[in-house]
């Protein structure tokens, strides 16, 4: 077997896993102290050994650039002593973070005299696929850890030597402060193989998070026999009721497609009641192009200069970029339902003055953020108050929108009596 | 195409969830009060046309009788007029539970003034694929119906007969109510081909439950692309402490093992301290002979009288029958080093006066319910108070233990703001 292949049925993956699900057991029963502990010892020796991961980090920069790697993806792949910086400061402020685990959900005395209590419990080995960027090493490992999940991490093959050098240095500062190195450990990203066995580690892995692309996510949910939970493809729309605020539109609109064009809760749609589209669809086309957006129309929106006609593909278009959807609908009926067929359940916002169009909105609109007068950018565990977030789930099943530390738990039940019996 | 066979292409799964979408949006904005009545009205109905459903039961049992179906199967496929009634009153007592749906989870004020609620709703479209019983169509439809989703039921092709004649007098019953006749829909169960194209329905459907035995539920975890909850495998282990009181030990023995051993929460292995063991290994394997138990035992257990010497295979079973392996631990460790790797993480009881064994016990015993002092037979929805019961999760992602209402739903997040931008 060659170092750059592993075989589909090597035990390596299964070995890693094992020894996760036993640190896990350790990582269980951790104090909070020693686990803020262990996420402060990791920021300081990501500092204290930042040469070490530069150095990793300036050979996996050279042999993307070799390969002719586009600029945008070598700047995410780069690394230097302030995003250093933030990594640690990520760990510190994970540390400041309530402990989830320990939680008591919900308790009561049955009538049998049965003490009942559901306790919120760790998920035990957590494994996550990502992309490019190496911070999303140590703010996983940080966010797994405080949560009292060993963690399984599946970089990508072209940051191996950053993500190999990170999960050093903080494996090192784990066992420094008293935990297994094992609650963090890297899977091997040399081959498509070691992703493959991760996904169907069912009984070992507990729950599998892709982090990335909509391809590597359809993937991991067509592959894994390990429960999945699907993150971050965002298709928000932003709908302009007839009822609306024109200049309040306005910004949100411009906020909402052009803040952070690249990230998941940016506007990707745009859809106008026919009442105001007169006056407010020739307003927002004006100021989309002038922030540089080119907008992709119906029949209304195209009969503008430099509106480019909208086919079927662009109402389900995530473009990342400086391009919006937009079509003028009948009703807020209508923008439901063209929500609902296109919406990859997200976020979706309504800018409206009325009450009832606010909450038939609300009620009608499937997905895991609903915006009323507020802009889709606001979907996120920081705006959300979480301090910490590991993606925004777009399943229903376990958790949907943001995810922070509670949302990397299960529970379980624990009963108490004195010798009942049924 | 035959009458009998779908072909794996066959749209009709996907027809039968694209409706099932269309009535799930209708149904999650259903008040309260509708959906109690049309659960009134199915009950109604259910007593009102009791010949139909009886007849068509008939002609399923004359036919699982001329193909030689084992006498305790057809035991589970028969309905009565008193198990019709049952049927009627588990769909009353249903309408009886609070409504999950609406309910907010929780709710903030952000710094900048957004209001945040987390609030309750129906996943959607639930799958359930269950076998035999036919009185779990009427359960699971009530299940989903007052908990806001549309029901997918792919029933077994013994009952199909009955499953038919049921679902068609729940949906008169439900259009009579003004709700949409495919809130409730059978999947028709001629083929295996159905069951696989519900698994692969993703996007269609939002979760599937298996409700069966452990080849059925594995079937599902391996071949759905649909979320899974993962139900009902239930390996339990009653750990015998060296400080219990061993009259209160025997009684919870016998109770977990014999009150109804064909179900998931009894008991499956009996794990005795060393140092209790002169005293009750004799004890308990007297009780259990006597309640016509055979014990699969280790050397300590096996050099009695009857004892049948257990192998591995023993350890991992879930008999469902009259049969309990049972072996002699030198501690508390070893008791739970046992349990973690054999068990099926339904449920494991402790009994024992010690609270420090109690708490290392409950601590470290990963399972979805821990029992201190207490039957395994008190794992259930009925028990805990839940009032209805849709299965028992052995997973940990969504839900662990008991599913009641509220764990067949999602949430949502609801912001409110007043042109808010970042």
């Amino acid at each position: 077997m060659s170092s750059t292949a592993v075989a589909p049925d090597s035990p390596q993956v299964v070995d890693l896993a094992g020894r996760a699900r036993a640190a896990a057991a350790d990582l269980a029963l951790a104090t909070r102290a020693r686990k803020d502990a262990a996420l402060h010892a990791m920021a300081d020796a990501l500092l204290a050994r930042a040469d070490e991961v530069l150095a990793a980090n300036a050979e996996d920069v050279a042999a993307a650039r070799a390969e002719g790697t586009p600029e945008h993806i070598i700047d995410r792949l780069s690394l230097d002593r302030s995003r250093l910086e933030g990594m640690a400061t990520g760990l510190r402020d994970v540390a400041g973070l309530p402990d989830p685990v320990g939680e008591v959900v919900r308790g009561s005395v049955l009538a049998n005299g049965l003490e009942l209590r559901q306790i919120r419990v760790p998920f035990g080995v957590v494994g996550i696929i990502y992309e490019a960027r190496p911070n999303v090493t140590a703010d996983a490992a940080g966010i797994c850890l405080k949560s009292g999940n060993a963690a399984l991490l599946r970089g990508s093959s072209s940051a191996r030597r950053s993500n190999a050098a990170i999960v050093e240095v903080l494996r090192t500062a784990a066992t420094g402060s008293g935990l297994p190195a094992d609650v963090v450990q890297l899977v091997p990203a040399e081959s498509r193989a070691s992703a493959q066995e991760l996904m169907r580690a069912r009984g070992l892995v507990d729950v599998l998070i892709p982090r990335g692309g909509a391809g590597l996510i359809r993937t991991v949910l067509e592959e894994s026999t390990v429960p999945v939970i699907e993150t971050g493809v965002g298709n928000c729309h932003v709908y302009v009721d007839a009822d609306a605020d024109l200049d309040m539109a306005l910004r949100i609109v411009l906020n909402a497609k052009t803040h952070r064009p690249s990230v998941c809760n940016a506007a990707e749609s745009l859809l106008v009641h026919a009442d105001v589209a007169d006056t407010f669809v020739p307003r927002v086309v004006a100021a989309l192009q002038e922030a540089g957006v080119t907008v992709h129309g119906d029949e209304r929106f195209a009969a503008l200069e430099g509106v480019v006609p909208a086919t079927d593909a662009d109402w389900g278009e995530e473009y990342l970029g400086l391009h919006i959807a937009a079509a003028v609908v009948p009703d807020l009926e209508a923008a439901v339902a063209h929500i609902r067929r296109w919406s990859s359940g997200h976020t979706e916002a309504i800018v409206t003055g009325s009450q009832s169009a606010a909450r038939r909105f609300t009620a009608t609109v499937d997905s895991a953020a609903v915006m009323v007068n507020a802009s889709t950018r606001f979907t996120d565990g920081g705006e959300f108050g979480f301090g910490a977030e590991i993606g925004i789930s777009t399943q229903k099943l376990h958790a949907r929108g943001p995810m922070g530390l509670p949302e990397l738990t299960s529970t379980k039940y624990v009963v108490v009596g004195d010798g009942q019996v049924r």
